[in-house]
């Protein structure tokens, strides 16, 4: 693939740094709004359209007579800024399912509706960029082609609540480029790339190569990058590798990795990241290795090590 | 005026009943809120359309704690709801305020930036039928033409609030016909009809010409219409006279009159309605009366008697 398309949008970072002080990694309900109320609050205004979007449908029940008022002004402002994300959706983009991620609400469905169980792989959000193409790959092919990023290669197996092995579960796996770009937002994508399927053997182990990937931003060109402008948050995601498992008897799984050290992991724009999934990844410099996970001669790679946990249904 | 037009929408009642229980008139943000939830409440089930709207993008601050969950199809339902309405309005139909009027929000919005003062006429919604092209009256003359509707003579006094007459104030006024309709509603408008400018006189007296105005059913083939329906919540507002005063050094009013007897007028689906405004029409066949109103020989009339009470600046 060559150079990102000049015809597509091709989503641009807002400048914004992550905040200075530590927020928790959004493990509950409570965590998701504490920080969504932290970020917003790094601003002087808190009648922000953030605010206004948030608050003036439920004015009825509860925001008035928490903030006090909403002057006649910010109502219509929240109007016409919710009227923006409905006309700025199409049948390919959904506005209104941005505003949800970065207000986190849809972080906040998720977790009502998959809560955490204890010894389990946790989920995180599936994204927009999922495709119906990923192709079958054998255990320790690639899913990359050549040049997308440096080497990776991605192993573990996956398990049950009580340490047993799930042979044939299905495990997919999609990824952005080391530039921070799906297969999808190439205008010359002639099929997939950085995606696969693949199956764990009889022992439960998985295996596959890839690329490191790189922190992306969500599109900033409409209300809602404007929302997040405005309410002085950057609009990136840290770098991940989004993974589902499905298995017989074993409630699907949808999650992503991601690579420890980013920048943006706690400040994830959509409250995607949590702890349990930020993972290492270990430079390996012995050939032996090298050749044996299939990479070409002469290279290093990082290798991403992680048991997979299911939860019975 | 001729029939209604063909061209333009022509709104329709959803033909639901107003509520079987007693409501309060919605005086204070408090009754505002507890109307709303009544009305939802007559439904079985609490998570429909409206519960979503309210409550998804207030789902980081409040409702998840207050309602247990949200499901994920609930969720997708809210996202598809919000981007109809967005997308439903146009820049002659902004769904999305129409949303806020059903939802009590645009009422409640006026009430914490006018609040009510003791003595003072009470506000009501603006609405959206207001126009720039009301002509100029004498008093004693009609805002009506012919064949409009029962003749309604509307006078009283503009006082301020220790009572004293307040003259050459600004009145504008403006109403729905016999049929509910109003000028603008009809393709054949070659002029304002129904709407007029009058003077308060030196002794602060007004009177105008008029008719009985019947109740008329908010848009109902949108979003909002079916939620109106979702919800087994009419679409109707209960009939009404809109007047405006603007005086210098006086807050300027705007406010409705809302003859009493009608059966939307506690359940009145833009929550406008504040008892201080429902007013009496009294008939007159005195045929002396009549004349001296200017109204044709051989007719009764109703009368409508309301002073109205400014707030000093």
């Amino acid at each position: 693939m060559a150079a990102p398309s000049t015809e597509q949008t091709v989503n641009v970072s807002n400048g914004i740094p992550p905040p200075s002080f530590d927020l928790p990694y959004p493990e509950t309900p409570e965590t998701i709004t504490e920080n969504l109320l932290k970020l917003g609050g790094t601003i002087p205004n808190t009648y922000v359209a953030a605010d206004h979007t948030e608050c003036w449908l439920s004015t009825c029940t509860s925001t008035s007579k928490k903030r006090g008022t909403i002057t006649t002004e910010e109502w219509m402002n929240s109007i016409q800024f919710l009227t923006q994300v409905g006309q700025t959706s199409t049948p390919i983009r959904q506005e209104f399912i941005l505003l949800s991620d970065v207000l986190g609400v849809s972080a906040l469905v998720d977790l009502l509706n998959t809560p955490a169980i204890p010894g389990a792989t946790a989920n995180s959000v599936l994204g927009p960029f999922h495709t119906d193409d990923a192709p079958l790959i054998e255990n320790g092919e690639s899913i990359a082609s050549e040049g997308r990023g440096k080497y990776l290669y991605i192993e573990g197996r996956v398990l049950d609540t009580d340490g047993n092995p799930v042979p044939d579960a299905l495990i997919e796996t999609w990824q952005a480029d080391e530039t921070g770009l799906y297969d999808t937002q190439y205008a010359d994508r002639d099929g997939p790339d950085l995606r696969g399927l693949l199956k764990t053997d009889k022992d439960g182990k998985y295996g596959y190569r890839a690329v490191v990937p790189e922190a992306y931003p969500i599109p900033g060109d409409g209300p809602v990058g404007e929302l997040l402008v405005t309410l002085n948050r950057h609009n990136m995601r840290p770098a991940h590798i989004h993974i589902t498992v499905d298995a017989p008897g074993y409630r699907k799984l949808t999650t992503a990795l991601y690579p420890e050290g980013n920048v943006y992991l706690r400040s994830d724009c959509v409250f995607g990241v949590k702890e349990s999934l930020v993972v290492k990844l270990v430079e390996v410099t012995d050939e032996k290795e090298t050749r044996r996970r299939g990479f070409p001669k002469g290279n290093t790679f990082k290798l991403l090590t992680f048991d997979i946990v299911l939860v019975k249904q």
